[in-house]
């Protein structure tokens, strides 16, 4: 590929996703470069400077950047779309020489096919920069869930955060900002210290079955089975459990549901807010383009 | 009536309302007295010491004390209820000679029964006590509102506040503490600098039309119309109206569709945590309740 | 008086004061107005457009409005400045007839001598608006006092506000906010509750010298001698007391002096952040000109 | 050494320190060990159950565990303490064989003492979780620092924090919920986006010198020369710049001065709270002890 000196030389395509590719779309137009875009959806009034492109094929046709979207590969292989697209060989040979992917996570298959046709892969899935631009759009999806399913307002109220990660931390300085009381449950003891900082209280994670009962919300972002049996068991039935962590997730949704408690998977929270959060993955995927292309990573 | 010398010796009706009534009489229950109910959501598994009465005038014979629901009067005269109550003279007949009622608002109608009887009124619907303790679950049902109507995160982005009273204060304080960047428009300029110290911007209400259009999200507490043609000719299609306010409201909703703005009347939030509210208007009803019979308002 | 029409036919004296009148003149003479000034501590390199008179007459010559500063006046009937000045009948003679004083609070010497000079005196001690506009500064200046004086943190101590007027309340929001668990001691239900609504706890007056000993800071804006012998006996040696209010303020300290604990009382907190403060009043200032001579209050 | 069972077999030596230590000796005598003090300011009433010695080898006299202070060692390889205490090889040799060290850091003449002794040396100066314990208070001293030299005040005003480490983390969230607009100076855009999710603006250390002087307040715990030459000739004269690095500092601080700026080294903000944080060391010492001796470093 003869490689593009300039936005406006870049043709860029956007394969699947969800309204946070409208935004995304939108702003890839603003930088001169050509875009066209595929597979999600699509507001009836269009998105100045994109092409709807009427195959994924189409869409991919000479691009030298392909976006697919954050949530990553289903098990099928396909990428989450409006319709089914499998981003194998015959799809992919559709770029232009030398293109690069940009996108969540790869699967096998992806990968391999990316492989053979010397096309390269960008990962950002587990860009800790991205994750925390994204942390207040899943926070608020959060305390909406919270709001939604309690009885108690969270103002005033014992709420017992499990792990603290990019989400559980920024999760624990809104509730205690909203004024709730909160205590993190956590292994690491610089985590509880920091959430000490935060004007949270702290136990370690091993505590969790002997003071759960303490509180009547419990919310997990640990990718880990921590909600399990023994500390369903020492619940009240008044106990609400929400997990906001990625399958297997956190919570016994099965032994939850027998013990009477309520359990919920709050799942997709990625998509609250798609046009904050399409404009921080834009700002991601522009650095990458920028470094990959012109080496030139100065973020500033 | 010989008046009862303490709470065991009173019989407490709870008749008409929502969930919060399941915690009021729990906790009025609570203090000893008997209690019966009628006409508000009854839990299968009862409510312990609460006795279900088979109809209101069952729950009202010879009660010394009788709780009507806060949202008042509907047009008909009937209370917000189950099933259609209307509280008349022959409904208060059931009532014991020299008994109270306690509840938000009374109609003419109410009123003269009650005058007829010889019966007590305690409306509280406007005790700012009661309404500032509310004010975190009603800000909560809020929050969620906004959390569910838009695109952007509110942490981050320019929200306007119309009003600064009990809910609008607690609002903003809250906005502000998840991250928003608040303007305060009011016309009082004590409540401009109120906001000030919380944090926020400030101007004055006639200034909303001029500035109305740099906020993607307004929202009003006001019960007057104060977003009106001007202010909505100002605004962007993306602009996002929220009325907090009780009837006749502060956005003029039916300009607000024919011009595309998406335009939201939040109402019944005060249903919202009803555990919590219903704690804090037992509190204020057990004060109404102290003092009336026994003299002692010390409220600690 | 021949009404100046606007600014630039304005003559303005700021006599007596500290380091806000410094703002104060620096913005007065921004308007166009001419101003001289005299009597509080003037910068080496001066402030520009605004002129240094020789003498308090000197400075009063011919003008249409005087400042006299906020703090006040002495027990003598001299204004708070850089040496002795007594506003009476003599000096007042100096200005032009139909002049106007503006100051915080006058003193019944100033209020005979203005009279029958016919020279309107506008005060503004009282003015809400300006002292929620100051309450920041003031509340700063008193979170120094409690860094400086004690061996614990405020972030996770317990510490008890008395008093939830102007200052307490912004004081007791900015605590909450630094990580401190704050109770506030009010007689008045509707400021325990408004404190609910902050995050702080609550109890009434009467209960501090019950309560008074689980907090290792306490600190009042009452003036009112609410920190008394028992509040005091109630008390470890390790507690802090900081009193806000004036004269004659809430602490016994004699008394808490013979029990040996450490009493302080903070005065002149006004003096904090002196160019934010004096851009305050300012605006206050300002406001009180523009209604006094045009008529005209429109405050945005 | 015959290996003491419990606290109760244990001797601990507390030599050097400031009012700090007094916090560490009383808890340390809680746990039942027998404990000699000697070198830091002693309270005149003693501090229960803690033996003063007589000189620092009486203190160190068959001790099983010393407790050497956090700042460390000085030029002269003396520790930080009331008199010259130097840890040479005749004065460890008064301990137990066997004995253990724990302190901030060591100097090479203690570790080659300690080595030739067969006297293991515990250093905490880097841990983590400790600094973050202490970060509340350390903060809150640098908040005074803050108050003290500012004629503005910190709410409303913009502030830039340059580094973002556990101190500058903390100091943003404490200034963010005072009022302040924080904006964060830092090379990592990780530290970026942590900052953006409390609420701060954020830029690229490179930006400094084109962006310094839109701040009237610099504040940097950055132990690297950022606030250089070129970054000190773009402010104006109302600048503060205050430094709370580490030798050899962030700030030019001959330079500052012929240009006239006011900037201020903020040392020993680490005695700020000492009853706060000496609770805190001693956590961290407490657990160290348990896991050299006990081998358990179950930290709950």
């Amino acid at each position: 590929m003869k490689a593009p000196k300039s936005w406006q030389d870049l043709t860029i395509a956007i394969v699947g996703g969800d309204e946070r590719e409208q935004e995304i779309a939108r702003l890839a137009a603003d930088t001169g470069a050509s875009v066209s875009a595929f597979g999600f959806p699509f507001p009836d009034e269009g998105i100045g400077g994109v092409n709807l492109a009427s195959s994924a094929s189409d869409a991919l046709q000479d691009a030298h950047i392909v976006l697919f979207p954050i949530p990553g590969m289903t098990m099928d292989g396909a990428i989450f779309a409006t319709e089914k697209i499998v981003p194998d060989r015959a799809l992919l040979a559709h770029l232009r020489p030398g293109a690069r992917i940009i996108l969540g996570t790869a699967d096998d298959g992806l990968k391999s096919a990316a492989r053979e046709l010397g096309i390269a892969l960008h990962e950002y899935e587990s860009d800790h920069e991205l994750m925390l631009l994204r942390a207040p759009a899943i926070v608020e999806a959060a305390i909406r869930v919270l709001i939604e399913n309690t009885r108690i307002t969270l103002h005033g109220n014992a709420i017992c955060v499990v792990g603290f990660g990019n989400i559980g931390s920024v999760l624990v300085r809104t509730l205690v900002a909203m004024g709730a009381h909160v205590t993190v449950a956590a292994r690491n003891p610089v985590q509880r210290a920091m959430a000490y900082t935060m004007g949270a209280e702290s136990m370690h994670t091993n505590d969790l079955e002997a003071r759960a009962r303490d509180f009547p919300i419990i919310i997990s972002s640990v990718p880990a089975p921590l909600i399990n049996h023994q500390v369903i068991d020492s619940l009240t039935q008044d106990t609400l459990l929400v997990d906001l962590s990625a399958p297997p997730g956190s919570i016994d949704f099965s032994y939850a549901e027998r013990r009477g408690l309520r359990a919920i998977w709050a799942r997709a929270l990625g998509r609250r807010a798609p046009v904050t959060v399409g404009a921080s993955q834009w700002f991601g995927i522009r650095k990458l383009i920028t470094s990959a292309l012109w080496g030139n990573d100065n973020e500033s």
